[in-house]
């Protein structure tokens, strides 16, 4: 028998090996490749217009058979026309993020959708649930992007969420091998949603020199910023360091507003721009070693997975107290 | 056969489980409580004179027969007379941290004692793997107290690290049940290193009021702080938002130092002044529900991780690719 659990059986994929919807990164190639491979793929949806997304949605359904989902960021104000893109299409599972989930979960499984919140929290998991969601993604400090203002770690975060909710928990931030999967899980986590490692993918639309500079990154070269805006984990260059100093420096909101700009995640990780573009990426970027196809990247972390729980099953404990 | 590996037989201890050492907190009480119930109890000189180490060192060998260690931060100036006191009491083994590993390494092997050195990066792991030490702990981002500037979290930093070197690695921060034991574990550390539940241990020198204090707090209680001296983690209440607040104005080193003060750390952990002192802990300590007895907390984890083990045992896995 194959492996299933709450997830497995939620989504109806073969994996619990989720990869994360990720602004100008994830289109319609590498979501339909990780779905094909047994996880399950998700397109962002927080860098298209309502009907870019459609492009993507219907290119997906053609590339694959098997379920995939969309994520929507609800950072931006107006999201009822992506909404309904998402309900005219069909789309069986939808991730929201950043935002309140009283605001959408009704409408989205009222039309059949299965919707699944990310938080960064317990609070928030807790609000999900009440919603109506069908699964919470925790998303610990160290994970790239868009992150919660607690600055709570993955290691903590997920027994804290688990210990909060009764449905399922996915577990994201910080992982990225197939022994960080099994971390998780040994936290409580049901599927692991894993994001840098998939920007390092040939599917993912980021820009080679981004995927280059993920492959060069060490230990401390990103930084949560922006925390009085909305927090974000970034690669350090040109860019994030100008805004790291402003901030240390006590500036207002509206000053980093000014310096942030317009279309700088487009800039850096969709076009390239290496100095004074945005790149948003999770630490453990620092071991990401290589290129790959996204099928590999699923079966390798699988792999890897299956081999640490073999591993610990050698350990031999009878030391009774 | 009970548990056995490098850790187990380097320290001559039977369980991995070893309590951090920390200042005002860990004195002879905890740490022989602590060895007598098969971890690695350790003493933390970093609030003890010279002359108050050698009797705790002398009262824990009396109070235990097992191994145990003393662990030194070098945030201090003049060491020497406390690395005599070691040599001369036949400490077995030292946890330093908080420095250069080059600096006492040598010393401490030549007069027989096992060293490790508490690490937050994989490049000073290296530079402790290359000084002679024969252990590492890798601190994480979530752990309480003094902490490294890069802020990579224990997901990520037991990994990184075990890829720089083969000395074996101990994990802290994050950790105080036997899920995030085996968490740790699945990242590839052969031991885990946890203060703040035993912070609430009956044993420890914490003052009641702090022991009460971790019980009630919540995700998000903490912050790291201190950045531009030694950052720190800190649970917050009018000391530590006084200093968040200026470190977000921009305030100067000087001013920081200035508003920091002295003795700081025993008003709040030791004397349980909640408002003006500085309390050390760590993220985990939203997970920590009751005060035991230290004995009772080694055997909780230890059974907690046993049984996690056994139920990551029980997931069928022969999903092929």
């Amino acid at each position: 028998m194959p492996f299933t659990n709450r997830i497995t059986q939620l989504f109806k994929i073969e994996l619990p090996i989720i990869q994360a919807g990720m602004v100008w990164v994830s289109g319609w190639e590498l979501a339909s490749a990780v779905s094909n491979a047994g996880g399950l793929g998700i397109i962002g949806a927080g860098s298209m217009y309502p009907e870019v997304l459609r492009t993507h949605i219907q290119k997906t359904k053609r590339a694959t058979s098997k379920p995939f989902a969309v994520n929507v960021p609800m950072l931006y104000p107006d999201l009822q026309a992506h909404i309904n893109v998402i309900i005219e299409e069909k789309v069986p599972i939808v991730f929201m993020s950043a935002g309140n989930p009283k605001t959408w979960t009704a409408t989205l499984k009222a039309a059949g959708c299965v919707v699944v919140h990310v938080v960064s929290s317990a609070l928030f998991a807790k609000k999900a649930e009440a919603a109506g969601c069908d699964a919470i993604v925790a998303e610990g400090f160290e994970a790239g992007g868009h992150n919660g203002r607690d600055e709570t770690t993955t290691m903590v975060l997920v027994p804290l969420i688990k210990k909060s909710v009764s449905i399922p928990v996915i577990a994201a931030g910080g992982i990225a091998t197939g022994q960080q999967m099994l971390a998780a899980f040994a936290l409580g986590a049901e599927a692991v949603q894993i994001g840098s490692r998939f920007v390092c993918s040939m599917e993912s639309s980021a820009h080679i020199h981004f995927k280059n500079a993920i492959l060069q990154s060490k230990e401390g070269d990103t930084q949560l910023g922006l925390k009085s805006l909305a927090p974000v984990r970034l690669l350090k260059n040109d860019f994030a360091n100008a805004i790291l100093a402003l901030e240390k420096e006590g500036a207002s909101s509206n000053l980093l507003s000014e310096q942030l700009g317009k279309g700088r995640a487009k800039k850096g990780m969709f076009e390239g721009d290496m100095q004074e573009g945005e790149l948003e990426i999770g630490q453990v970027s620092a071991l990401i070693e290589q290129i790959q196809p996204a099928k590999d990247i699923v079966h390798e972390i699988w792999k890897d997975f299956c081999a640490a729980v073999n591993h610990l099953k050698s350990i031999s404990i009878n030391k009774e107290f």
